[in-house]
């Protein structure tokens, strides 16, 4: 390989990491399309070699995903997440699901170290939303509050690569299991196990935070 | 984007799985080069363009490296592995030890539900290989003996997902905190808990395995 080569595509490998940091930043969202390629050459300042090879780097990452006739969209928020979605395809919902509750203890143990009063704030909102789509009987909102209380939970162990894992592991469960957790969630034992969660959280008392974690786990296994 | 280009895309897309699967496997192992151009084009009947992007997304995804007048090599034994290692390089130490922690109670939890006759035996092996090591003051041999005795505790939980996460987030440990290792390896403490851990897994108390791993890990973490 000659030296013009090399630089290309060390160019190619600059291009792929700015695309990811604009799609990791959230400055172009999942589900977006991506601008026109004259546009982004201008934006970038690269050639149009450069800039395709670059794309299709990412389309093979599992970042962008290429439409036939409609353009090119953003499919995947990280290429840590492009890579556990494709890896949890060839898993099954039982070691998905493990892997998951390992994450999920660490995290409320953490979150019971480390919650700050806005950390509080934010579980506090979602857990009355819970009980609020709960009363009113709306399975929907409810399975909706549900995934963000736990994801507050998360945000509050302050461990940006555990919160990752845990949302990557969290998305096939949310589609696959949605049905159970609807038949689930609006048992009195559900309600019990979210206070007696975030009663520990806020009490700072991590081994009553893992104690609820598991708690629900099991219930959940068992319905399983 | 016209059809014959669509199908070049998709076959591109054919031989970088065909690659990984390769890879994964093991058929290529980490570390090894990769055959020549002329060899692959035949082998998996493509032209030199297809073969050559489907190279360059393996090396944009990380799985291999090309080195400047040698040729080809396999760096990382799964796309996940290598997202994973490139995360990990923005993370910081304590967040890896979290997270690997969290993994790695689990991970003795559930080996302790399902070590088969073939698990223990090979941890009887390992262990030993760790007393061995400490009553010759071997550090080398004793680090080494260690990672071999975790690994096989988590082989014994027979949760691949668990496993292969387990086994990324330890490569950046071992070089990063080998030394620290070193040092704490041949403590009393360090061969008690081994026995714990071991004792547990042997019995099938995942109760006492988890906690065997937490006295561990907070140990491990007071050092730091």
């Amino acid at each position: 390989m000659d030296i013009a080569k090399t630089n290309r595509l060390s160019l190619v490998e600059q291009i792929v990491s700015q695309i990811e940091s604009l799609i990791e930043s959230g400055a172009w969202s999942v589900g977006s399309r991506i601008p026109p390629e004259l546009e982004l050459m201008q934006q970038l300042d690269v050639s149009r070699n450069t800039l395709r090879e670059a794309i299709r780097a990412l389309v093979h990452a599992g970042l962008l995903q290429t439409r036939q006739g409609s353009g090119t969209y953003v499919c995947s928020s990280s290429t840590l997440g492009a890579a556990l979605q494709k890896r949890i395809q060839k898993a099954n919902l039982i070691e998905i699901l493990e892997v998951r509750h390992a994450l999920e203890k660490e995290a409320a143990r953490l979150a019971a170290i480390r919650r700050n009063q806005n950390d509080l704030e934010n579980i506090q909102t979602y857990l009355e939303a819970c009980l609020a789509a709960a009363e009113h009987n709306d399975s929907e909102a409810y399975v909706e509050a549900d995934i963000q209380l736990h994801k507050a939970i998360a945000v509050a162990a302050h461990n940006s690569m555990l919160m990752d894992l845990y949302e990557q592991m969290s998305v096939p469960l949310h589609e696959s299991v949605h049905n159970l957790s609807e038949m689930t969630c609006h048992t009195d034992f559900h309600h019990h196990v979210h206070w007696k969660l975030v009663d520990a959280i806020k009490e700072q008392n991590p081994e009553q935070a893992i104690e609820a974690v598991t708690e629900y786990i099991e219930q959940f296994m068992e319905i399983l």
